[in-house]
């Protein structure tokens, strides 16, 4: 049996909700596994089966966000999230949330990765495919100045064997190079210890192992060494050294991937956009990529 | 008078001279203001007037540096840093070196733009240019951790204008987008206190006096938004936050300027890439974009 995945609404009165409605107008006849999660009145608009959630008279505004909204957004990850550890689901694709709009209704994760590491367990890798480029981070929502510190061996390591899972499932090459952390991965030491001290005594273990690893590599150039084709994927150490290049090259096509999870967790790679909210002009490639890599991960 | 331009060898068992070389032929003779300056045995082989430097007997073997080599490459830096002070040139187009190599013969700098930064005076900005990204860099080649505090308002302050004077130049729109230093920008101070508390004022103060600015953007989306057009450069806190993007879109056509000194200096965007010296394989595009753009900044 193909399993049940959960595709939650997001913040009602962004894109999501009517992303997910033309995916499922358009593909939900042959992919009944897919499940909406979302309010009431959404569900009997699109006419499909679904879990509600909220309210049963809540009605979203397109472009108006609302207290009501965040908290159907919220009573949505959760159900799917509570879906998952009871057996109806083996994974969830979730639209875009406000951050600052969950917050006002008592969310207090930075983001949806970390909301679905704490209910499941596991120690979560963020990582992004579904474009030209693969890419897994070793930290992420982490001011700059902790990043020295906060890219261990652990945060390594876990990384780049959530990325070459990954690459495993989607049938890909498994060559990895690991980004190093300082510019041109420390110039031997002159720009900083951490890449000679952490990252390739790291890189060496995981070598030792048997992946197909190597770093630390200049992190201006892992990049285009990526898309030229010498690795099949990259390991960058903090947020914007990865998804800079990445969002640069993969705006429209790429997603977000919690990986190392008990459970597959997706999420297209664009916010609520509000103003695209109800004009139908939301690009909807990235979710495309989401619900695609989430049925991948779940099988 | 067109303005006269030095064009060193680099490392002369580089791809420097032979880049040069194919330059030369082709387009020397339209722009004799543009003055190779290296060992005589090369300048005999281009048949083309120029300075030489270094032991008369010196020949370089391709892909084979040397003790010798190096002092070549120093020796022609120095040369064209003095022709610009002494009123014989107006700029320098500057060979890829071996730092390693140059450091072997006493030079004591991170890089060339450091070197030229002492021999001229003045607070110099790495930028580049030439491909579909125009990028100033606040800080280069420092530790990761050292960003944070380096990354000061008087930084960001001199890329900002550096890069609006180039831009100019350049005959462009003067839109500027300048990078956060944590993710997201810091989401308003809950990934990290200094987009809010340095960067975000000084990008006001700049925009108060006329400039035309925004920021701080987040990182990983102010490259694309920049090829989209909604600016004509960007500014980034970091070599890597700045270089990644670039270096993944604009690989081939780049050039790296150095900025705010008294005189141009450019260089193509590679290294001495030793294993296609000799070959004819490598590229000149991004040498080519490094002479054009150095002969608009001399003007």
């Amino acid at each position: 049996m193909t399993p049940r995945l959960a595709l939650t609404c997001g913040d009602p009165s962004g894109v999501g909700p009517e992303l997910a409605a033309s995916w499922l107008r358009e593909l939900g006849a042959r992919h009944p596994e897919v499940v909406p999660v979302g309010p009431a009145s959404w569900l009997r608009e699109l006419g499909a089966p679904g879990v509600a959630v909220g309210d049963a008279a809540f009605r979203a505004t397109p472009g108006k966000p609302s207290r009501e909204g965040n908290a159907v957004a919220l009573a949505a990850m959760r159900r799917a999230a509570e879906g998952c550890v009871s057996g109806e689901f083996a994974g969830v694709v979730t639209g875009p949330v406000s951050k600052a709009g969950l917050a006002e209704v008592g969310f207090a994760h930075p983001g949806q990765t970390e909301f679905f590491a704490e209910q499941w367990g596991g120690e979560p890798v963020m990582a992004f495919a579904g474009g030209r480029m693969t890419v897994a981070l070793a930290t992420w929502h982490i001011p700059l100045a902790e990043v020295p510190r906060q890219a261990t061996p652990g945060r390594i390591t876990a990384a780049v064997a959530a990325l070459d899972a990954l690459l495993s499932r989607l049938g890909r090459g498994r060559r990895i190079g690991v980004c190093g952390l300082n510019p041109h991965a420390g110039e031997r030491g002159l720009l900083g210890s951490e890449d000679e001290a952490v990252v390739r005594p790291t890189v060496e273990r995981l070598a030792a192992r048997g992946l197909d690893v190597k770093g630390p590599l200049p992190g201006d150039t892992a990049f285009a060494r990526h898309l030229a084709g010498e690795f099949d994927g990259v390991v960058a150490l903090y947020h914007d050294q990865g998804l800079g290049p990445l969002k640069t090259v993969d705006f429209a096509e790429s997603a977000n991937l919690t990986l190392g999870l008990r459970f597959a967790r997706t999420s297209p790679d664009h916010g609520t956009a509000l103003d695209l909210a109800g004009t139908g002009r939301a690009d909807r490639r990235s979710l495309d990529s989401a619900i695609r890599l989430a049925r991948l991960l779940a099988r």
